[in-house]
């Protein structure tokens, strides 16, 4: 089977690899139907993170259940299911505290970005659809493997309420998905930071009520003008630098709360917008399995269509060019079909 | 009237001071009943925070109310009451959203190591007893001022609900607070981290279930033995040193949350104890006011009895010894008789 294999700083490349298998009994294999690039996967696309030998690469996908060990029970070959960016059991006591990004006997993937790809904790990881899914609705389900529950994990996180005010900063795939999770979880206003005009019409139809292009302290400064000079009740941090992460304290209330799930690259926490303003942060990668059969329930009867967020759909032997798009910002998200 | 004045470290001398007067309508004078000496009042006393010169000092008492201002409806002349370590009007915006010390038009105090005090902001701040109290209550009803109110606040942040395992870093006046908060808010198991056997005992007497003596890497390896390796759902910080905030991060389990209310002094908060682990961390000055009623309820109907945080009973004019028996750990928390 063909597979994303990145190699170094802009040098991804779809190559043979071996088909992945069954090893352990609570393994399964699924023939992807969609893929995709995350913003995460771009961080060593530009040398930010260390390549320090080729590697598979991706961790989003939908896909039809090829096999199955023998103790996997909740999905079987057939199957149209979606899974989590990590494995998870679904029966730790990390799992039963709702922290399946933690769980103690989670896995990454072999490379998502492929045909084929096997699939660890396959019970506890995949929950198949009702039926199998109109082509239509596809982008959305792929949406909840990664970015529509991170999202989600960043309202959450930031306490969004029915009646909140808040902020998300970050018009990227998962700023977006944060905003339709504000939305659904009742905020009253949803003010989204964004400087582009198709995200910014994406962040509309998702829910934002106001949109504020500006960025550091006039980003600030309009944040307050829009919330009576006090700042939001929830901050959802979507991007993961160390501006973003300042810019989103700086945005909350005192007492109000900085949900963070852009992989942080930040060189010192700003203690001075967090303790004396009783701000507080909370966040990280998401517990996909928590949310999963909460989401997918809202996708499958048409109350979201996080898939939006896609606006590049390419061949999977196109790979090399989705990340290239997204790296110049030409796409938010881009779909790969194998 | 005399009140405390902090000269520099190590000098804080009781001095005659003009008697303090209603200046604006909404002000009480509160004649103090009790009063007494801060943990963060020791940054100062031991030269760690400045004092660029002379300084009224003190933020905690209960008192009888002497004057009002006319517009003060909610206590008057005669009344026996107890208000926050930082004045809050309990109607602004941030008060409506239960964040008083951060109050738009919040105020400190001239000195509350003292024998009259101007409280500004009296009906947001001054809440009155049902009547006047057995003096065995009244360490009891001073320790709402500050203390049980931060511990309180501390276990509010971590999230700690009917069921929470908990950890409390500090076994000062806060930490034990925080136990008791802990232990009222429902937690099934409360592990409190102390070497102190006077401090040990009344931590077990207000609810700890564990006592951890160790610190550092041998405190976070107990606490995860005590927790099937995982670590506390939720962690008191009740310190602010450095290491003491690196602790209770360390204790915290992944996707738990930290409540911090110890002064933080700290230089650079440790990201790879939060995001990747999903721990959170909440907190700073507690909204006292926020919490006081249901407080004082506690005290009244004999639910509670922080008051015993209070191991040493000093005439005011023996402030100076008060701050020196804290200093050296003779005594946890001194209670000053004006």
């Amino acid at each position: 089977m063909r597979g994303a294999v990145i190699h170094a700083p802009g040098d991804v490349r779809l190559e043979d690899r071996p088909d992945p298998t069954v090893v352990e009994s609570t393994d399964a294999v699924v023939r992807t139907v969609a893929t995709c690039v995350c913003g995460s996967d771009l961080w060593r696309y530009r040398g930010i993170a260390q390549v320090p030998k080729p590697t598979p690469i991706g961790h989003e996908y939908v896909g039809v259940v090829e096999a199955t060990g023998a103790d996997v029970t909740t999905v079987k070959p057939g199957d149209f299911v979606v899974g989590g960016f990590l494995t998870s059991d679904n029966t730790c006591a990390l799992c039963t505290a709702g922290a399946h990004a933690n769980c103690l006997n989670g896995t990454g993937y072999d490379g998502c970005q492929a045909e084929l790809i096997r699939v660890q904790n396959a019970d506890g990881t995949l929950i198949a659809t009702p039926a199998e899914p109109d082509k239509a609705m596809v982008p959305s389900l792929l949406a909840l493997s990664d970015v529509m529950a991170t999202g989600w994990h960043a309202a959450v996180c930031a306490d969004v309420r029915p009646g909140s005010t808040v902020v998300v900063v970050g018009d990227g795939a998962v700023g977006l998905s944060g905003v339709l999770a504000a939305s659904q979880l009742g905020a009253e206003r949803v003010i989204a930071m964004s400087r582009h005009k198709d995200r910014q019409r994406i962040a509309r139809d998702f829910g934002a009520t106001d949109i504020v292009p500006e960025r550091g302290d006039e980003g600030v400064e309009r944040v307050k003008d829009l919330t009576g000079g006090l700042g939001a009740d929830s901050v959802l941090e979507c991007v993961g630098t160390h501006d973003s992460v300042v810019q989103a304290l700086r945005s909350a209330r005192p007492g109000g709360t900085v949900g963070w799930v852009g992989v942080p690259h930040v060189t010192d926490l700003p203690q001075e917008h967090m303790f004396w303003k009783n701000v507080g942060l909370r966040g990280g990668p998401a517990p996909v399995r928590a949310y999963l059969s909460d989401l997918l329930h809202r996708v499958w009867n048409g109350h979201i269509d996080p898939g939006r967020v896609f606006d590049l759909t390419l061949p999977l032997h196109q790979v090399g060019e989705g990340y290239a798009a997204m790296d110049e910002r030409r796409a938010i998200k881009a779909l790969l079909q194998p």
